[in-house]
This record gives structure tokens, sequence and C-alpha cells, in this order.
């Protein structure tokens, strides 16, 4: 992008990237993670990144939002293509910033779609898939710090109707912090 | 960006903007908009737009979150450069999907920072700005379909602790319908 400069565009108050030649302004817009913390009999689906960054590390099913897309058809979708599960929300349990990278996440909570045994597999993004009871989750491999917050907030949500979603943890309240300062919990 | 072509990236799934010559993926993210219906003895801030879309029509101070900021930062911002207000958040009200558009809305509620009679100006992107009861808000004059689903939350959830956030009203579940659509509620 050499043909880029940054100025101020007409009408605005911060610069942008601007190209040049023909004046594209080229916006650094916040991206939007939607995923969901999905459980089982009190286990909770997670995935084995196969995938920088954070390769080999635990995730909760979770990735950008796409354009045409509702929030809660991009969470089934992650779920679908992290973890081969076809899930269901009913609710949103924290809507989080990570202002670090410009980012910001809703997660909601679902169930798998179908009754019986849960259905689940890794898809390509992840290198294994499964479920963990709550005194199980590997703490110590997580692959971000908005996990933690996620499992956090299922947590202290509870089984019942869901209140007011979590925000950003009092130890970080802007999503500043990186992953390697993060530990167990 | 007659440089640029339509494929499938590398470890991709779907179409993507990509140039030529350097390989740059332009992504068509969808984009964060926050905003807050911010009260004053039950009367409802609102400007009245003097920039396009809906330039003369009626909406709360909302815009694009930016990068490098929380989203209770975006929408405190947002409400000093519009309504030159300067306010308190105190949670979420609703969070929306407008699909047609890649959009997506976290809309807080707040309130006047300072006690006293409350401070408000029109900023650069607004004709004038107005404390409106509930009862004479401009119904027929709302900018955009999601105005009106954030003014329907707050009245929904009354003076109290908030809950569980509103989300697109069943009439429009993916926010696909167009503001000429909508009339008064």
């Amino acid at each position: 992008m050499s043909g880029f400069v940054r100025r101020i565009p007409d009408g605005d108050n911060r610069e942008r990237l601007i190209c040049a030649d023909c004046g594209y302004i080229a916006y650094d817009n916040p991206k939007v993670v939607v995923g969901s913390v999905v459980t089982s009999d009190g286990a909770i689906l997670m995935c084995r990144r196969a995938i920088e960054p954070r390769l080999g590390f635990w995730t909760l099913p979770a990735g950008y939002l796409e354009h045409g897309e509702t929030l809660e058809e991009g969470a089934a979708r992650e779920a679908w293509e992290e973890a081969q599960a076809d899930i269901v929300l009913d609710g949103i349990l924290g809507v989080f910033s990570i202002s670090r990278i410009g980012q910001m996440q809703v997660i909601f909570r679902g169930r798998f779609a179908a009754d019986g045994a849960p259905r689940f597999a890794a898809g390509p993004e992840s290198l294994e898939v499964a479920l963990f009871p709550w005194q199980q989750i590997p703490r110590e491999e997580i692959a971000f710090p908005s996990v933690h917050w996620a499992l956090d907030a299922w947590h202290k949500a509870g089984p019942g109707p869901l209140g007011a979603p979590a925000g950003n943890p009092g130890s970080d309240p802007r999503g500043t912090l990186r992953p390697a300062a993060h530990g167990a919990a």
C-alpha cells in the first residue's frame, strides 16, 4: 500500500489511511468476534487451535463475524467450522472490548441442537475438540485472556435465565493486556 | 481499486477482494456502531442529523467504534461529538444485528455526568439536539429502524438494574428492512 498517505479526511476528526491516487479511505475499523460457550451436561466445548496465533492453545469456538451475518448466525457458523457442532444459542454471556487490537467480542451461551450424545469433531482450524468439565478446563493452556472472561461469565451466570452480560473484568477494563500476561485463573 | 480481484485466499472458505499486485486482502468486515439512550428526568437525548444518510431525521447519539477504543469509550465519545454531552453509562440496553449493511450495534443506557440542568448542544454532525419525553419522541421522523429498537429497549427496561439486553425485534430478526419500510412505532 505504498500509495497510501495519512491525513484527516474532510468532515472527519482523525487521521486515516488514504490512497494518494484515488482518495479511497482505508478505515481501520475494529473487528467483531462472535463465539459461544456450548455445554453438554455441564461440560464445555473447547477447541485446540491448529492456527496461529496461539497454535496449540485451547479456545472457545469463536471467530470474525462476516458481512451479511447476524451475530447469532456468526457464532453458530464458528461452532460448526471449528468444532463441527450444530448448536442453538439462548442469550449473550459477555460483551468484551479488546482495545489493544481493535476488537470487540459477543459471546453467547449455547447447547447442542440435537438431543442425545453431543456430536462434534475438529474442524480445519482445530487440532482437537473436547468437552471439559469446569474443574478440568486447561486453564494453563488457554489461548486468549477473553476465553477466561467468557468461561467465568458462563460459570457466574449459572444454569437459569441470563441477566446482564459480563463486560471486561476489573483486572483489564480496556482489554489491553497481552495473552502472555495471563496464567491460570 | 481496479487492481483488486475476487478469489478465495489460501486457508479461507469464501471470496475476498484481493490486490492482484501485492496480495493484500481487503476484508469487508462488519462495522461496530456504539451509542446510548441518555436521559434526564425521563426525557431522552436525541439528535437531528446534519449529515447523510437520513439528513434531517432524528437519531440517538451513536456512531462507529474507533480502533483503540472500548465500547463504552466509543459510546461516550459519540455523545460528546454529536450532542456535546458528557455522559456516564450504566449497562447495555441492546445488541443488534443489521445484517443488510454488515453492521452490529451495542447501545448503552446513560445519564448526564454532572448533576443539575443537563448540558448539551448540537455537535458538527447534528442540526439540533433535544430532550424528548417518551410520548413526544418524533416517531415519524426517526432516522433508522434500530433507533426505534433502542428506544423500545430503554422503555421496556424501566428504571431499575438492567437485565439481558434486547436483540433484534421479531419483525426484523436479521436487520434486513430498510429505513423507508418503517414508519411510526
